[in-house]
C-alpha cells in the first residue's frame, strides 16, 4: 500500500525519469503536463511493455504504450538504426521491454523508495491495445501521454498503483 | 531468480490452479498437456490480465490470456449472466483480473512459496493480442492452452520467469 504523498513522488519521479532516458537514448520526448489523467486514455497503441514493481509497501504496474510511429522511432533510435522496427520480432519488442526497464529502474532509484523489486517486462502486440482500468478499490491509474519531438507520435506511461491511508 | 526444480513445481501449481478454480466458478478446462510448449503461442486473444508476481527469490509474470468465445463464457459463468462480456468495459474486465487472481493466489499457495507477493492485475483489451517473448537471456516462458469443456473454446495461460542456477 502506497499513501498519497509517495503515490505523488512515484508518479513524478516515473515522468521525469522517461523524459531522461529517453534524452541519453536519442529519444527527446515531451510530457504533456496539461494532459495528464487519472485512469487510462491510450489510443491507437500496438505495443507495450509491463513492469510488475512490488516491495517495500509497494504493489504497482508501470506500462509503457507506443503507437506504431513511436514504437519506429524508438526501436531505431535505441539500435541505431541495426533492428528494423516490426511488432513482432522479439528483438524490436525486448527493445521496448529495455526501456521501460530503465524507466522504472531509474524512477524507483529517484523516489528514493527502499526494499522495491520489480519484474521482469512483460511485452504485448496487438492491433488497438487499450488498457483498461482496473476498478477494483484502492487502486489509482495514472495515463502521464509524451510527445516525441522528432516526429510529434505519442508515446504512453500508465501507472498502476494500490494505496492505502 | 528461480532454479529449474522450483520452476517446474511453479509451472504445475498454475496448471492445477487454473483447472482448480475454473471448477469451483463453473468454468470446467481441461489442460492440454501436449501443447503446453516453451515461449508464447498463443492465437485470437481480445483479452488479458497479468499478473506480477515477485520476492521469495522469484520474478516472474503470470498472464491469462481470452479468445473471444472464451472471454464470453468466463464473464457469464463468474457473474452468473449479471454482466454483459464486452471488452471495453471495465466491469466485464475486472472479472478477468480477478480470475488471474485467483489462479496466482492459489498456485503460489499450492507450491509452497514464501514470501512471495503479487502485483494488482493489470488488464489489457484489444485486437490480436499476441505476448511476445522476452528475449532477455535468464527468463524462460511457458505457454498452458486450455480447452473449456461447454465450448471447446481456447484460454491460454503465459507464465514467465528469471531463473538463475
Amino acid at each position: 500500500m502506497v499513501d498519497m504523498d509517495k503515490l505523488v513522488i512515484l508518479v513524478n519521479s516515473f515522468g521525469s525519469a522517461l523524459v531522461s532516458v529517453g534524452e541519453e537514448l536519442g529519444v527527446s520526448v515531451n510530457l504533456n503536463k496539461s494532459q495528464v489523467t487519472q485512469g487510462v486514455k491510450v489510443q491507437n497503441v500496438c505495443a507495450a511493455a509491463l513492469i510488475g514493481i512490488v516491495g517495500g509497501g509497494i504493489q504497482g504496474t508501470a506500462i509503457v504504450l507506443l503507437e506504431k510511429n513511436s514504437f519506429d522511432v524508438v526501436i531505431t533510435a535505441m539500435t541505431g538504426g541495426m533492428i528494423t522496427p516490426n511488432i513482432d520480432d522479439a528483438m524490436s519488442m525486448s527493445v521496448i521491454g529495455e526501456l521501460s526497464n530503465m524507466v522504472s529502474g531509474r524512477a524507483i532509484t529517484q523516489s528514493a523508495m527502499v526494499g522495491v523489486d520489480v519484474t521482469p517486462p512483460q511485452l504485448i502486440a496487438g492491433d488497438n491495445i487499450r488498457n483498461v482500468p482496473n476498478q477494483a478499490p484502492g487502486i489509482r491509474c495514472f495515463t502521464l501521454p509524451f510527445t516525441m519531438v522528432c516526429s510529434g507520435a505519442t508515446l504512453y506511461l500508465v501507472l498502476s498503483f494500490h494505496i492505502g491511508s
